[in-house]
């Protein structure tokens, strides 16, 4: 990963010439950003470690130079690259502890309870709410503990369930289990990079979540060491042997200890992949397809219908290269129907599950009056399904600000939701004199409802980008909160998100998670000052 | 609900002579069983309460008389059945309480909070593991506090959700959704008493769960009133933000607070509803048809494999009256099949879902050598769906023993677990000198794994039935653990298997838990005894 921004450093996103003129006619002209070379950047001194934990794991597996640690200092959220790219770090671990057991973990765990030292869990930093900051809670030491070394790979292909280390990262997690002819269709925008660990420490969800489930929905168990001990839930999770304590360990972001094994749901490797296109007249009439397959228990594997908005500006600044040209070639030709919206869907499985599927959805597409596109756009979207986080990069050079949040809501609150964050975001991004664009799309549908994933781009304001983007982020949260709506459909809590825990899970929620952190971590070492609010 | 038994005291589940003479053939012949009379129950009396609580609820909602209280002693396990039946009750409840309102049982708990007395959150009483037990815990008063005044229903037809009140019995749910065109589809043995909030908090399972999936899994939201304060979780389940404290609620069994409203996925009418049966050459083979049909995503909504005893059994039984009598003449057609295993399968849902789920399940069951029964006998298992606990006091008035558990494990420990636990209980009654008849049927399936659903019937020890039935289960839950499996695939814990917490969720398992209860319900007021061992 490059250490200024995401990625594969050799991988570039680049904006042609039409699409920078876009954004240009859209934003108005930026100031192209610098970023600070990898020696100016600044990084506090590192604090000595006890020998314990170098004992513990192996002199080779605690790493403490300035390039290590910086990887670690930070996860991908817009603030993190500004940070970066400004040299400007709040801190950083002062080593990074590389177990290569579950019992090395335990054994780091209860060094740094006895030593007062904070510990913050690392799978692949991709973070975009602040989830890895090094942040210290009161503690002189902290320590990345990366779970890299963790990443066994066992099939139980009768059960299709596999037991998987945390540090597998999404890439290898799927190489290892393409060997015994199964996935696990978890396909975040982070993939590339995201861990097993992470992916439940968050919550996470992928593009053919809709289809395969969100990750929480796959794990069928899991085990968590914790400063004060050991906990493995039951290899079945089907059970009425009280709270599901699985669904406790799923989601807690390394508060309560650290995730040393996930077993989730696999399905045979898909026989066939279809990923089409469709211009729906408008946002609501693609909406309401979506919702009649979801409740009609035949939803395309991946399905996303952006709003008007997104619409024209993916349409726009696909003018560029490589994957993004046959999203292009439907602009031309739709130059008519530009205020449409775009939907995609993917149907992954059997011949006869994605003819079933697809076969409905065509139907519905058309009843409701939605234009093909064919399959070029869809297989356009497919091939750059990892891009965002790269185009981001590209944005911020050129002096942009891009920024994403996604909510969740029942269908019946969901358009209440969708206008209210919108035009929060909007609104603020005016207040604060950079006008922007705000987009949208649905996607990640269930029976009952589905998530709203906004995009913004603004100018950056040079030199004052983190009160811009605070004091637009506040205005979308707020608004999230007012509407009812989760604050995070898949991001994660966070330092970012903490805020609203309070509104999210009530005090009560809240004295119930604090109770579990009480237990399991009473020195309070386990990633400070995340997920968890203070004690009223 | 009859004070000694199961149901309606109208209904009867009659043995015809056919039966009776096939159960002495194979029991041997037992010795009648008498019944106490409702005057010869002994009850401890009743101690007052304070003024607040007739207050806080109205001097209507308080009831303090014999019968009431009875009806609140015991749930409807075989152990409850046999004290019921022998007029020795270890204690009752000091008096009903019935809230109208989630104000009142906040209201309730406080006063209980202060003043130090115990209650029991009770729905329909129909917990087989001990779980409304009026176990004081140290306490001198303890109330039953009935929800049966709380049963609002509303849809939102748009999101296909519900918002049910936790007093609506299993009908009166139905009834109300039906008004909307909906249904939850939950359909457990006990439904027609059982209550929406018991279904929440005892992880309970229906028949129909295979298709409609588990009650956990159809909550989306929940509200819980516990001493300390009120939890009410997000309306949409499709979240981020931290641990899901929906899943810390559901499966609690009354031991953090009373639930005091839920809302859960609804699914439109069936349009069509088909019940059919087949003859599977063995349990084995059964049971990899259901197996294969999890993993396609193509399950029956109601799916049962009972082994070769069970099949056998439940034939030789079917010689009665009513339903039954369908199911006895595939087993009249089929004397030179006995040996095999019956299936019934059901489909529910709109034609076109019935038809393609179920054309793939005749494939594969004519693929495993299985012969179609038609639809008669699938029938006849719907139309007796809910007779298993009125045959149960038609059983014990006979003198026989009659006891059901459940287990779950994956698919690749399905068989072990099998294997262990029918030994465990075959030997155990055999030791106590009365051998006696195991069987067994798979259902509740899912993609990694199934339920495991054990009958066992035996002459009763006469005047030493807890024993006798203490030994047997015991058996059979240290073979279920042994095994690997869940001590409690929809049944709960409650006292019964409050034994067996350590080691199915272990130590820091038991911690959590205990944490929650200490944040929630400081005072432990809330149905001691139950769920949550000591601390070590």
């Amino acid at each position: 990963m490059k250490w200024w921004g995401w990625g594969d450093p050799a991988k570039r996103a680049e904006l042609g010439d039409v699409a920078v003129a876009a954004l240009r006619d859209e934003l108005g002209a930026a100031e192209p950003a610098s970023r600070a070379a990898l020696e100016q950047v600044e990084l506090p001194e590192a604090a000595s470690l006890p020998p314990a934990i170098v004992e513990a794991v192996g002199p080779t597996s605690v790493l403490t130079d300035r390039e290590q640690r910086l990887l670690r200092a930070a996860g991908r959220s817009y603030p993190d690259l500004v940070r970066l790219r400004g040299g400007r770090l709040e801190g950083a671990p002062d080593a990074v502890v590389l177990p290569g057991t579950a019992a090395e973990v335990k054994r780091v765990l209860e060094i740094c309870m006895t030593e007062g030292i904070a510990v913050v869990p690392f799978g692949g930093g991709t973070s975009v709410v602040g989830g890895v900051d090094p942040a210290r809670g009161g503690f002189e030491r902290l320590i990345s503990l990366d779970l890299g070394r963790l990443r066994d790979a066992r099939v139980d292909r009768r059960s299709l369930t596999a037991t998987l280390g945390p540090g597998l990262r999404g890439p290898e997690a799927e190489a290892a289990l393409a060997a015994s002819g199964v996935t696990l269709g978890h396909f975040p925008q982070s993939f590339e990079y995201a861990t097993i660990g992470g992916f439940a420490a968050t919550r996470s969800a992928g593009q053919a979540s809709s289809g395969y489930g969100r990750f929480d929905a796959l794990v069928t168990s899991i085990a968590l060491a914790a400063p004060v001990g050991e906990l493995q839930t039951l290899e079945t999770p089907h059970s009425a042997a009280g709270p599901a304590l699985r669904e406790l360990v799923v989601g807690s972001e390394g508060t309560l200890g650290v995730i040393t094994g996930v077993a989730a749901r696999v399905r045979p490797v898909p026989e066939q992949r279809r990923y089409e296109a469709w211009m729906a007249a408008d946002f609501e009439s693609g909406g309401e397809v979506v919702r009649s397959l979801a409740q009609a228990g035949a939803l395309p594997d991946v399905v996303r219908v952006s709003d008007r908005a997104e619409t024209r500006i993916s349409l726009a600044l696909s003018g560029g290269q490589g994957p993004r040209r046959a999203l292009a070639s439907a602009y031309l030709r739709l130059r008519g129907r530009l205020d449409g919206s775009l939907v995609v869907c993917g149907w992954e499985g059997d011949r006869d599950s994605v003819a079933r599927r697809r076969a409905l959805a065509t139907r519905r597409l058309r009843a409701a009056g939605a234009a093909p596109l064919g399959a070029a756009p869809g297989r356009a979207w497919e091939r750059g399904r990892y891009e965002g986080p790269y185009l981001r990069d590209e944005l911020l050079d050129l002096g942009y600000l891009a920024e994403t949040l996604e909510t969740a809501h029942q269908w019946s609150r969901l358009g209440e939701l969708y206008e209210k964050v919108g035009s929060a975001i909007s609104e603020a991004l005016s207040r604060r004199g950079t006008p922007g664009l705000v987009m949208c799309h649905l996607s990640h549908a269930y029976a009952d409802g589905a998530s709203l994933y906004f995009t913004f781009l603004a100018r950056a304001s040079a030199g004052d980008e983190l009160e811009q983007w605070r004091a637009v982020k506040t205005a979308a949260c707020d608004a999230i909160v007012e509407a009812g709506g989760t604050i995070t459909h898949h991001h994660g809590v966070g330092r970012d998100h903490l805020p609203y825990m309070r509104r999210e899970i009530g005090e009560l929620g809240v004295e119930a998670l604090r109770a579990a952190k009480d237990r399991f971590d009473p020195a309070g070492i386990m990633n400070p000052g995340k997920l968890i609010p203070d004690s009223a």
